[in-house]
């Protein structure tokens, strides 16, 4: 069935599902065992670790493997915690993922400044400029792309401004990698990434930290990652993970600009027989893949249902808020109201997503206008 | 090739392979999504859960799926630092392994109470016992089996004594897991354990959390595991580790008096033909797969060199440490001097090693003997 909710998670690309079977059979010893077949397990851990770093953009020892993004957040910001100067005030962009948000606030609470976005979620990057002119800040935490609006961050342009003010600079990758170039993000100061987003295992993920980190520990324990992480490395995930990328950042490169057009037909298709339904962040330039979508009539959820009897999958923002209570908090920083917000579905696509399949989503879309307009009226003549 | 490094890492169990293959191909959606792709692999994760805390004997919502040992003992020792009362002192055996001790030394430093051990490394349960009269302590750590002799400590009984004093206790299981019955480790306050030790995929793992720590967060983010860790789960790697448990649980049934005698065996083997050799904690009750040598005439790394060649893999000791300067901190606590340390090979072997392969490895040895004791003959000729 049509699945539009890649980034929540993606299905297994076959090169990673290859790359975890092989090395599971032929490279599962542990890199730190003092004979040959460890020494071939560290060796090839080196090799992804460096193909990771050509992709995007760094030296091989700034990378550290972790079990996903979440981890990265929570040790970024534990380190930051311990190595700023005491006092130190952060300036975070509020419509950041909540492991990175929840990270923050434990760590710095009011010492936070929220940098100011407009109604499309986007931080612009002369803001941040005349920020450091307003606030002393020790650093900064504005990620690439947004996971419910897909708004893309100037982060080029914000880790220069900050490596010119010689302050930290914290980007979260998780939903560009895959979908845009990774390359450049090496030039980012700490930049995370988990590879489920893009076609690779769940539980592995990377972090790349700024040179000069010597202090940092994601985890205490053993020698392993040059002692930046304790722990047993996941070799088979780690490799996975990098064969997804490398697939993906070839497919990138071909069907980019096709995958933008089919998000474009679809939105115009959507605005033309969907009345009433708005493109959220519809100005901002956007990953190819999501469309945020405020819904009429009726609530995301009664939506979200009847489209996956029908058959497709799409989600109502964020899946890691689905457990919690309460609406987007991405929506509220963007000045939509808690009503509005509960009538919003976000639709996520992948490399593998038709142009069949965008057309028969705003067609199963405007059926359900149909009916639930007619609820309503129904509704009023009661 | 005999693999005899089993608790460095052990090879994948087809079983794992599996579970792993068909998790990704089936149930590879967000647990936390609102579809009812979404609500299978939640349900699936939950299966899992109960499976698991059947083993252990607990209540499922007491266990984190985790990335692995070495995140479940960092997390532990951030919580206690956070939710013990200020200046609370913490009891802890000195042959942990160095994922604890790091954590331990970082979050209560001076604050550490070190347990005797006994010349095996044992640490008894009489001592715990007088040690809460002598001293007030908040929490005890003191794991289940050491990785590098085997030597299993009475976990039970002082998880018992722990409870009636009302202390935190906390039970690093990731050598014990899968070799000796899991059953009774959910009655231990605190468990960790890690998949890759016993035929599960790396990067995965469990943390058992005592009734009542409703504070603990392994990572902020998402509401995932109930708050408890936050992070996509890994359905998959999770999956695979209880597969790879039930295995092993099987296993342990019908095998383990056999496994013990061949140990035994071994041990006397080695003995009478390899003259100058002593079996470390030899008194003590070990693990069945563990034989931890203090070898004659030269150092470990020329053992583990020369029997990787005769195509026998072995250990210097934990796989954590070979990265790392210095030797053993277990043997030290035990009493070993340095230059014995530096002579101890550490044999691990698995539910797939067979008798023949014990025995080969015996003759092995006592073949390298004869050779370096010609060695130093010549040398001292010289």
């Amino acid at each position: 069935m049509p699945y539009f909710d890649h980034n929540a998670t993606t299905p297994l690309a076959p090169v990673a599902r290859e790359a975890w079977l092989q090395v599971s059979a032929e490279t599962w010893h542990n890199p730190a065992s003092p004979y040959r077949d460890g020494a071939r397990a560290r060796i090839r851990l080196d090799a992804v670790r460096a193909r990771l770093a050509e992709f995007i953009g760094c030296a091989p020892e700034l990378l550290v493997f972790t079990s996903g993004a979440t981890e990265g957040a929570n040790a970024v910001l534990a380190h930051w915690a311990q190595s700023l100067p005491a006092g130190s005030r952060v300036a975070i962009n509020p419509t950041e993922h909540p492991c990175v948000l929840e990270s923050a606030k434990k760590f710095f609470g009011d010492r936070l400044l929220w940098l100011p976005v407009t109604r499309a979620g986007l931080v612009e990057h002369a803001v941040v400029k005349t920020f450091f002119e307003k606030h002393r800040v020790a650093a900064v935490i504005v990620l690439a792309a947004n996971n419910e609006t897909g708004v893309l961050q100037p982060w080029a342009e914000i880790a220069r401004t900050c490596a010119l003010a010689g302050v930290e600079y914290f980007c979260d990758a998780a939903q560009w990698l895959g979908k845009l170039p990774a390359a450049g993000l090496g030039g980012a100061g700490w930049v995370i990434g988990a590879a489920h987003k893009f076609g690779g295992p769940k539980g592995t993920g990377f972090l790349k930290i700024p040179v000069g980190a010597e202090s940092f520990r994601a985890q205490l324990g053993g020698a392993q990652q040059r002692g930046f992480r304790g722990g047993t490395e996941d070799l088979a995930g780690a490799s996975a993970m990098v064969a997804a990328l490398t697939d993906a950042e070839q497919k990138k490169v071909f069907q980019e600009s096709e995958r933008l057009r089919w998000r474009g037909q679809f939105e115009q298709t959507v605005r033309s027989i969907v009345p009433g339904v708005t493109v959220i962040a519809a100005e901002a330039e956007r990953l190819w893949n999501t469309v945020s979508l405020l819904m009429p009539h009726t609530e995301n959820h009664r939506w979200v249902t009847r489209l996956d009897k029908l058959g497709f999958q799409v989600s109502t923002g964020s899946a890691c808020a689905t457990a919690k209570e309460g609406s987007s908090h991405v929506l509220a920083a963007m000045g939509y109201a808690p009503a509005e917000a509960k009538r919003v579905i976000r639709v996520s696509s992948g490399w593998e997503t038709t142009e069949a399949e965008w057309n028969a989503l705003a067609l199963a879309l405007s059926g359900l206008e149909s009916e639930f307009r007619a609820d309503n009226g129904n509704v009023i003549k009661i």
